[in-house]
């Protein structure tokens, strides 16, 4: 199978789609959740979400930061209020630094001036514990003058080892 | 239920975890996928992606400029070549304007000059277009130096309405 040929899973999931083309497009937990792209991750599954109840931001990291666009429209546009950030164990953010990545993409391409242009002040956001990371980030939206005061701001970790969840903020 | 009482659905879901803790970090199938927050997608299951295939890379509309951060780390860091972008039918992204959101957040705070502050100059990245919306995604991450060059960059619409992809670049 190519890695790209989607299409005979796409049409059994299709075949079975059911009450789904019923859900409309708020949220009806009005949740967001924040999490990181991990592959290993499957938030819908660990949360235990039905289709329709939140919407999913995920980035490297799961960071709140890179997340505040998202975060405004689905408040401001589709009636969310609660926010959930969950980071996790062996996470890729915990094992680099901004200069050590930029200098990697740098020797990639060597001699490649739109390479090095492009990379100058790029910053990844890495941590380098992870519960603080956490709490750094619902701090963040806790103080940002455009996240809604009215739902709740919480921070989890996801244990990829266990499959479990625990609160850190 | 609490909104965010999670942890019924994670015990059940920690209690069978099976062979997941076994994965490692870089995704199996090298793929990343970008696509939108939306509560009605569930990517893993309408794409047929097993635990630890790729990563999914999720914000409001799923905008691949949004996702460059974590798309270099992904194929920097974590080995990742592949690059999905689905965006789909009946997106909140299709209806509205930067200025309009703006003023709409500027409206609910009357006199905030933190809020009035703040909004200035936000962009929120909608679109009139939906095809056209994946194919200026893809074209941007084809030109942009950072991106590898190794791996395809496609672009896929997702129908709320049938659970079904179709490629349009």
């Amino acid at each position: 199978m190519s890695n790209l040929d989607f299409q005979p899973a796409n049409d059994r999931y299709a075949a079975d789609f059911g009450d789904r083309a019923l859900l409309s497009i708020p949220p009806t937990r009005k949740l967001i959740v924040v999490t990181c792209m991990d592959a290993r991750l499957n938030p819908s599954e660990f949360l235990g979400l039905k289709d329709g109840e939140a919407h999913v931001i995920r980035n490297a990291g799961g960071l709140a930061k890179d997340a505040l666009r998202s975060i405004i429209i689905s408040q401001r546009l589709l009636g969310t209020k609660d926010i959930v950030v969950i980071h996790h164990s062996n996470c890729g953010m915990l094992t680099f630094t901004d200069s050590a990545l930029r200098s990697k993409i740098k020797e990639a391409h060597p001699g490649d001036t739109a390479i090095s242009e492009a990379v100058k002040g790029l910053e990844f956001g890495p941590f380098a514990n992870l519960d603080d990371s956490v709490r750094d980030d619902v701090s963040y939206l806790k103080n940002n003058p455009l996240v809604l005061k009215e739902g709740s701001i919480t921070g989890w970790v996801y244990d990829v080892e266990t499959g479990k969840v625990r609160q850190v903020a």
